[in-house]
């Protein structure tokens, strides 16, 4: 599977920011593949480029449509259906995280025909799985985990291998959800595979390596969260990390999407995760805290970082603020 | 979905007898429901019903040929297709309990048509799913977990039912995977359903009901699992049991399939699992425990669920040797 350069993100008429983490992450990371958003009537949001619609990105020479949105469920609303005609009529590939697949509605497939475009269903794994074997692997890895849902592991996980890169360490980063793969061109989007398989494709992921390699894989969920703890655990067991680094957004109260259930404490994160990853590696430890502070000033989120640090006696930082420098520097 | 009794089970040229848990448990479970078994060349195990060709149980009246084998990754061996043919030919459905889909070969299909028998894919979830809520729900709910994989929590959840059934309490088994769905003729295959929906799909498996309404959920795999520990977790938060039972197969040193690995205690199991449960049931309790002591005498058997009975202050029986009475009891 390649995603054909450069992108349009099509956000449509969003209203919550973190339901357009596909578009912004392909934004914020791989500006250099991104044409311009397109937004429609009634959207309140943005990931801070360039705005265009279907006629002009294709002027500016987009080659892929990218569905930049996401809802729980993964549904495909066929108030998008003629949005996504158009850029097929226009030259564009169509590329979607979505539950739903593109390929199962026929009047998307003709169009694909017709128009000699691909649909592109990047969340549905076209890899043939095994179960699981708990076999330990050659090769080092780092896997973030968080006490929550969306609070930032991809991003921890992006920003790490940028340092490690920058301190000229051998690393790559493994893709487990719609945004990374959008990121990355490859990897597998864990919540998609069939429970039974959900180990053995996490262990897929990264394979035996040499042994001063790093791979730095994108956690999914929380083994507190009711309803994705299962995604998380069977990807921990099969990540077999060495490294965890524990991600975290201060502005949370409750699990996302569920206004009734309890936040886990930073604590309970460290101690959840350690006693899970033991099982499939002894050696586990917490490398790092990563926290996402964007919903206090640049000075109230480092003194929260530095009074973690000392708390925990690990690296704490915001990577988007501050880098992921003293996280990478322990992994040296 | 509706399987057509009674039913010839498939047993192939299988050696291992838990590899033909699926036909072993419709013959102990509903022997009215089965004519006898198959079994070719080579095969040495049984389910000790009487042995019958595909004439000799079409002539007895057999309406579905079960597939009554399974393997790691579930996989239909095409060695199996003529078989299968001859008994569609003869005027039987077909019923897999396979990953692989009968109906995703051309062969078997054309046959189905042809002969106007079904292909019954009994572990591919019919339903759509949302995902996990964490919502309490009325009524209460039992869920069966392991120390291991295979160590009895289908059979110690029908022996709960059917003891519950002679109390006079109103209970339901809710299957959860291929045997299970075979004797209870409904349920979801926990297993095969794609990841993010494990506790969704776990949660609309025991819905809201009287509150006196006991559902007894069968479990699948174990926490302490390192391929299947996801499956079993997504399951038990959407389960939100209020009551768990330990199962325990005295025969084992290591977790299924994985000669390396170590075998958790009891203790780990009961604390993992209340740990894991209070999630989403704050008040869930451990209320028994059942363990397989069909590896030695039933004196001996007996003499170590006194001694696991005492050292936990828990009901512990082997609930096909000695019925499970005593754990049911603790739920009137």
């Amino acid at each position: 599977m390649q995603i054909a350069s450069p992108y349009l993100l099509f956000i449509g008429d969003t209203t919550n920011q973190l339901s357009i983490k596909m578009a912004c992450s392909a934004a914020d990371w791989r500006p250099e593949l991104c044409v311009g958003e397109y937004r429609i009537d009634g959207c309140t949001v943005s990931t801070g480029i360039k705005k265009l619609d279907i006629r002009q990105a294709v002027a500016e020479g987009a080659k892929s449509f990218i569905l930049g949105f996401a809802n729980s469920g993964g549904v495909l609303d066929k108030k998008w259906f003629p949005y996504i005609l158009e850029a097929m009529e226009q030259g564009m590939d169509i590329v979607s995280g979505l539950h739903d697949k593109l390929t199962d509605f026929p009047e998307l497939v003709a169009k694909a025909e017709q128009t000699q475009q691909k649909l592109l269903d990047i969340r549905q794994p076209k890899l043939e799985f095994v179960t699981g074997t708990g076999v330990k692997r050659t090769g080092k890895r780092l896997l973030t985990v968080g006490t929550d849902c969306s609070v930032g592991k991809m991003y921890t996980s992006l920003a790490i291998e940028k340092s490690m890169k920058k301190f000229g360490l051998n690393v790559d980063f493994r893709a487990t959800g719609q945004c990374g793969i959008l990121i990355a061109g490859q990897g597998v989007a864990i919540d998609c595979v069939i429970s039974d398989f959900l180990s053995g494709a996490s262990e897929s992921l990264s394979p035996n390596n040499s042994p001063e390699h790093w791979d730095i894989i994108e956690g999914q969920g929380s083994l507190s969260h009711p309803a994705f703890a299962g995604v998380s655990l069977g990807l921990l067991h099969g990540s077999q990390p060495d490294a965890l680094v524990i991600c975290h957004d201060l502005n949370r109260t409750h699990m996302r999407g569920l206004p009734d259930s309890q936040f886990p404490s930073i604590e309970t994160t460290i101690a959840l995760n350690l006693q899970a990853a033991k099982l499939t590696n002894p050696n586990v430890k917490v490398v790092g805290i990563a926290v996402n502070t964007s919903s206090v000033s640049i000075e109230e989120g480092q003194r929260i970082c530095a009074q973690l640090n000392e708390q925990f006696s690990l690296p704490c930082v915001d990577p988007l603020r501050d880098t992921a420098d003293s996280i990478a520097a322990t992994l040296v």
